[in-house]
């Protein structure tokens, strides 16, 4: 496929997700962390015209001067942000104005791209990435937002839920072992700076721990016991009164969960997801194993499935070595969180076709759980 | 005009209010104290449903069996409440259905009103009085929703600010007062109780503070001097950083301010609107003055043109002699509130034609700002 | 009695009441709306060398410059404050330097009381008013600081409890009755201003709410009855998940109360205490009967025995008519703390002897419970 | 030394440092997460009492059955603990009763000692090393107490200060290095598992920032420049109006800082204190470099001089490979805190003589700043 017809496809996908919903739902934030639909759609466009229309396409007129400041994000560079947690409040533009603001911005896009310009073509492909990116948290942020409704609505026809098969553990031989991204094609700068890492001998599991087994811990009162659970993840618990995955809910001995396709009865074999890394951990306590390393899961990934689930590892998201930031507004990408966040390998079914790589590092605070997060255990060998 | 044309005349009212919305704005809550649109729609709507046309109108069909859960507001004896600082998040219903839903409820209260119960025609005239007060809460829930976008839209053609006349004292000489509602027709029941009240000999002004006059108070260092102020209207000022009335802005010596009509050059002869109970308590000190008892104000509001803002008084909201709260679900309109509470008198440019009266009693935290609040001075003569 | 002699014996009684403290007893400050023992005892002695030795005795020599500034409460007029809730971080200056400080105010103040000058001995009273004030607040701290301590330690040998009899109920015809302080000697500002309110026909309880009668209410249910209380209220009780008065223990249906002498089993005969605004409100709810306002208390007072607690009464606290703030430091007394305050009248088992008159104005927060705050119940007749 | 005269030596040095306290300092409990004096004298009292003389003296009788509940920390299996933030409020217990309370152990803990059992001498030494960590707690929190007492009490005579010398770069070759304890004595569950960690090429600097340095760093902006920072970290400044290191004040130019032995004019050659990790990651980024790992510094710490500050990694706090939690109360040791903390290495002049060692991990979150922390800062070679 040539770039333009990525680019409109990237694009389409974006609108793909909206499908289904009605212009109320496109201002839907329903915590500080989530964005709106709205917001999501905007921002990935404004990126497009920020980064790339501004500076190569002579002659391009800014469609809206003031959607620079509504809809740049956290890029403090840029100029003054609007509030963060005020987002749902921008009304307008309207939903269609934001639409119209999208097809202006694809029009120029197209012009640019049919220039073939490879300098132009390397932030078009990282355009594109990060609207990818967007697409994977506009789907988990509308399903959170969503579920706050009393009426349970469907965010979208897609099954989340598949049987897991049942567990193998592969075993890995300690050694050095390379890390980091080597191949051609796109990459974030954090995965960068391909560099060796020791690993010493372990076994991961070939399969993600279930609904049904997940189960098994909530029912052994693992809840109420503080010694399987990290200090903060037990205050966690305490002060939010945590009693099993998020969306998950208990009626007379019956589970139920809220998923893109409405509220369902719980599915034993199905892989369990939205829990927090505090919840991964003791779950992995309680068995009497422990989550993998970053660096365990990736020289292993080859030899199991993945793509289900957002995976925490038991590694806090840090820069590799001779990490550097960019200059400028795009260096604000990745190296500015690398504090208090756990790294999440893998994908998950949010995850747009073609985003996925086995050393992309995504990473979250270990209590946010609605994105979909699930766990894989690992054991140390020979130790 | 009959009551049927009555209840249609107030139900339209709501709509027009509405008339320069995109339902984008339909959901809006920029905090826990406001309502959305829609919902003030939805819930002035379930109040006639639910406290009229469920027992009186035989064969009556409830239009949606979980309205009564989502538009619901502080009736706790009616049944669990959604939370009040969500109601923003309930993008469903849309607004198509809660139009629909208005009209469902119309012609079934059609039908109900021509059949002339009297005791129906009680319960539709609160219904409709509900409504009205209602109205007034949109309209300055709105401006205040509609102020967080930086786009500062218009919410309505109307003329916020009318120049005050050059003011006069009033004197009303000392003696035995009556105090509360008597006349025939509707009022709330914390205005009954017709009841005696002592007056000391005082003096009101005639006219209300203005944006020019209270211009000189925030020129003259007011709110940075802790003694003009009562100590938690200094805590107030310091902990929110107020400097300014709500809506205000200044920049580089020239004063703006948002209204129902857009951004406007401040007007120094309008009166001043948008203070919290602090703010009047404080520029009364400063000018050696102070506010009227809400008792005062009734004893000779006939003697002034009141109208425009509603006045803060220094009385705070109590129970009149003999006042008792009425059994079941509407008991719990008015005396919940009686404490911790300011009164306010008079009526406001968002108050709806033929909703106001000299013993309304309107009531409100000392901090507030929101609504259209202004300040009429007075001052005690021989003492 | 002299005034040096009864200026020493104020004096005394702060002391007396530390009599059982250890040095490490002396800074306990379990919230921010209470002070340290030493604070009290510095503080009080801080008003004496501030607003009179300093202006009235020659070649007087303060103490020590900082005290000033550490000492200081609410005045803002006369320079910073210590940050309120830290001032149970003063470890310094020390008990022993503190004792030692009121002793060399002590002797100052005796050689200028001796001096007889009129203006001095007026304030000299009001000093001596305001550590009276400050003893009743000790003790009311104190208890409240001790009591978070696991070892339950007594504060006192004083017997909180004393039986009530039989209710009796006191009629109070309607007319217009004079209010406020009339008499010779000591009154705050607060209850100046003789002056005439309307009073309609009431009766009002001889004795105090009992324990045993209030523990009916708690066995009702009535802690999680919404309609009984104010909204506020409500809210109140379920944010701080109150089932209680403060202070009380239930233990497998045996009842127990943290008393000034130590954990003692709960006496129904003694009359309630501890308790906030809302539930002396929703208590008289729940029995049908009501608050007295301030007025009518101040004008039954005669008929009734009263002294052990302070009563709740439902009349905010408000300026009477005609109400001035004195100009300068002292000034800050009283007036800038009325709004959002509710009056308690009478007096309390921790008010010392002379301190108390039928006009006294005490004043709280509606949720405030750690004084001695009892309830005594009031109907309307004839309305 | 024999062990029992090591014991004593430990034991003395707790009640050295409080040698210059008032009884009233011994409460002093500044924020949440300090602890008072009077707390860590008797809660490592209380280890040796519970973990051993309760397991190995036979006929011992617990000295006060209540301490077991007050003087527990966070070990949650031991039972309930004390409210941590209340810790300031037990005034209760005394003083002396806590110092008779470290006589009566210290005495049953000689008589078992020299009965020379090695299991129990193994927990002995846990036990001393227990004491110890909180010596260096005890320091650091009383200086934090202390300082929020604006008569700024000395706390010991300790010279904090002594000047860095010139700073070099001291190379390390890349390769496969040991990391983690492995000679004989003492050292803490989080230094077991010695493993390998592969090593890239960098440089890491022979000496600490100094003052003067830092200083250079605040006035160039750095702490009004969001580029320098990581967004949790510009957060916590901007939130907090963070301007400088904990302790240092600015007076028209001049910078003192509170220092154990009072306030004193800023050293610019003393190695800078009291610097988060924010603010230690924004300095190496101001100055083109970076922070160490703990791998790094572990490897080169044999060439440069350590001891003064703890010193910040860029190292998250994660258990080793192969790591175990053991069973049973002393488990909850270190484990359950390895998540959101960034590892410190090196020890400070708060360390006890004979508590530091080269694999000895200490960890904080990164905003904390009141121990003695310092920056050391280290570059990749040849990326």
């Amino acid at each position: 496929m040539n770039l333009l017809d990525e680019y409109k496809k990237v694009r389409e996908h974006s609108n793909f997700l909206c499908s289904h919903l009605i212009k109320e739902d496109y201002s839907l934030q329903a915590s500080e962390e989530v964005s709106p639909p709205k917001w999501h759609l905007a921002h990935t466009t404004w990126f497009f015209e920020q980064f790339i229309l501004v500076q190569s396409l002579p002659n391009y007129v800014i469609k809206h001067p003031q959607f620079n400041f509504l809809f740049n994000s956290y890029y403090n560079a840029m100029g003054k942000r609007t509030v963060r947690n005020q987002r749902g409040l921008m009304s307008r533009p309207s939903v269609d104005e934001v639409m119209e603001y999208r097809s202006y911005v694809d029009e120029a896009m197209s012009q640019l791209i049919i220039q073939g310009d490879p300098k132009t073509a390397e932030l078009v492909v990282l355009g594109m990435n990060h609207e990818q990116q967007h697409q994977e948290l506009l789907l988990s942020d509308l399903k959170f937002s969503l579920w706050h409704n009393p009426l349970n609505p469907q965010v979208l026809s897609i099954q989340e839920y598949t049987p897991e098969k049942e567990r193998q553990w592969i075993s890995i031989e300690e050694g050095v072992y390379p890390i980091g991204f080597e191949e051609k094609g796109f990459c974030y700068d954090n995965e960068m700076g391909r560099h060796s890492v020791y690993i010493h001998p372990f076994s991961i599991s070939s399969s993600l721990v279930t609904n049904g087994q997940y189960l098994e811990f909530i029912q052994s009162g693992a809840y109420r016991e503080s010694r399987l659970w990290l200090d903060e993840g037990w205050s966690w618990v305490q002060q939010n009164q945590i009693s099993s995955p998020l969306y998950w809910e208990e009626n007379e001995g019956d589970w139920s969960y809220y998923t893109l396709d409405g509220m369902k009865k719980l599915d034993p074999k199905a892989a369990v997801s939205h829990v927090s890394f505090y919840e991964a951990q003791a779950y992995a306590t309680w068995r009497g194993e422990r989550l993998p390393t970053e660096f365990e899961w990736e020289v292993s990934q080859s030899q199991f499935e993945w793509g289900k689930r957002w995976e925490w590892t038991y590694s806090a998201y840090l820069p590799y070595p001779g990490f550097e930031v960019a200059p400028g507004a795009l260096g604000e990408y990745n190296g500015k969180f690398m504090v208090n966040q756990m790294v999440l390998r893998g994908a998950s079914v949010a995850t747009p076709a073609g985003h996925s790589r086995p050393t992309y590092r995504n990473f979250f605070h270990p209590q946010f759980r609605w994105q979909f997060k699930g766990i894989r255990l690992a054991k140390s060998n020979n130790l």
